[in-house]
C-alpha cells in the first residue's frame, strides 16, 4: 500500500480503469449532493458483473454500507464497503441515459448521460452497452415509500464525503460523475477518485 | 386470439417458450402461495433482457401491477401487465440458486433452484446462465422497511390468482415453479401458464 492514483472527473464525465484485487478505490465527492454510478467486471471474464439483485438479496438490505460485500452474478464478492462517510446510495435504479431523459422528463436530442458514460469509458475493455446491468448509484438518496413508490432527494453527501471500496477480484471498473439533474439537486459537480495499490 | 397453449410447472421446475408479439401469457398458482420466476429476452437479439432497473426507474415503484410497462435493458418495452389479481410481486431479488442456498442456509450439495432450472430451460434458445438478470418475481412477498432491510413474507396468491402480460415484441420468456422454501411458505406447488396466440 503505497502508491496512489488520482483521477477527476468533470462534471457529467466517466472513467474506466483496472482496479486489482486488494486494491481500496475511495469515491469522493469533492463539493457535496453529486452522485457516481459505479460498475464492475471480473477482469479476465466479463460474463462476470456486479449484481444488484445478488448483492440486495445477501446482506438483506438496499442499502448497503460499511461492511457490506457486493457480489457478482456468479454469487462471488467482487467489492467490499470498507468505509463510508455518508450511509444512504441506491441499487435500484439503471445509470441515466438518453432514453431515460426522453421517457422520463421529454427531453429529446443529445443529453450527457451515466449509460453513455460508462459505455464509452469500458469499450477499450471489450464490454459493450448491454452488458452493464444495474449500477451501484454512490451518494444516490432514494427512498422507497410504503406503497413501493420512489422518491429521489438530494444526496446526502457533504463537501469531501466519500466511500472506500476493496476489490475482492482483479476488476474492470466504470465510474462516473452523474448527468441527471434531478439525482444532484440540479448542479452537476465533479467526483474525485483515489486507488490505493 | 383463438390458440390456447398450456404448460403445467410441477413443482421446483422451470420452462422456456417463445412468446409472440401481442400474445399474451397468463401465469397462474392453482394452488396458492407459490412464487414464479419470469425473465425474458428479445427473440432475435438476447442481448437485449428484461431489467429490473429499468422497468422500476421508469414506473417509479418498486411493486409493478396492472398496466405497469416492463422495459429491456434498451428502454424498450418488453411487457405489458395486463391483469393481475395478487398486486405484490418482487423485481429486486435474484432467482434462487445453489450459491444462494449455501450463503443464506448453509445447505451444501445439490438444491433445486429457480437459476438452474432457467439455465436448463433457455439452453435450447443458446441463452448461458451469465446472461440472466434480476427475475420478476411473480407473486413473491417482499417488504422493504424503513431501513431498507427486507422482509420475505408468504405469498398473497391464493388458489386460482393469476397476472396476465402481452408481449411487446417477439420474445424468448423463461418461468419457475420456485424452489425457494422461504419465498413458499415452506411448501413446494405448481405452476401453471396459459399463452393465448
Amino acid at each position: 500500500m503505497g502508491k496512489i492514483t488520482r483521477y477527476h472527473l468533470d462534471p457529467r464525465t466517466g472513467v474506466g480503469f483496472l482496479l486489482g484485487r486488494g486494491e481500496v478505490l475511495r469515491v469522493i465527492d469533492p463539493e457535496g449532493e453529486q452522485v457516481s454510478d459505479l460498475v464492475a467486471f471480473r477482469r479476465d471474464d466479463p460474463t462476470e458483473w456486479l449484481s444488484s439483485g445478488r448483492s440486495i438479496d445477501y446482506n438483506n438490505t438496499i442499502y448497503l454500507t460499511t461492511g457490506h460485500m457486493l457480489y457478482s452474478n456468479n454469487s462471488q464478492p467482487m467489492l467490499t464497503i470498507l468505509e463510508d462517510r455518508v450511509g444512504k446510495h441506491d441499487f435500484l435504479l439503471t445509470p441515466c441515459s438518453q432514453e431515460m431523459f426522453r421517457l422520463l422528463y421529454n427531453l429529446e436530442g443529445y443529453h450527457p448521460s451515466c449509460f453513455g458514460n460508462l459505455v464509452t469509458n469500458l469499450a477499450q475493455y471489450g464490454i459493450a452497452g448491454h452488458q452493464i446491468p444495474t449500477t451501484f448509484n454512490i451518494f444516490m438518496n432514494v427512498d422507497v415509500g410504503p406503497t413501493g413508490s420512489l422518491t429521489i432527494g438530494p444526496p446526502l453527501s457533504r463537501a469531501g464525503d466519500f466511500m472506500e471500496l476493496r476489490a475482492e477480484q482483479d476488476l474492470v471498473v466504470g465510474v462516473t460523475a452523474c448527468s441527471a439533474e434531478k439525482s444532484n439537486n440540479n448542479r452537476f459537480k465533479p467526483i474525485d477518485l483515489e486507488v490505493y495499490a
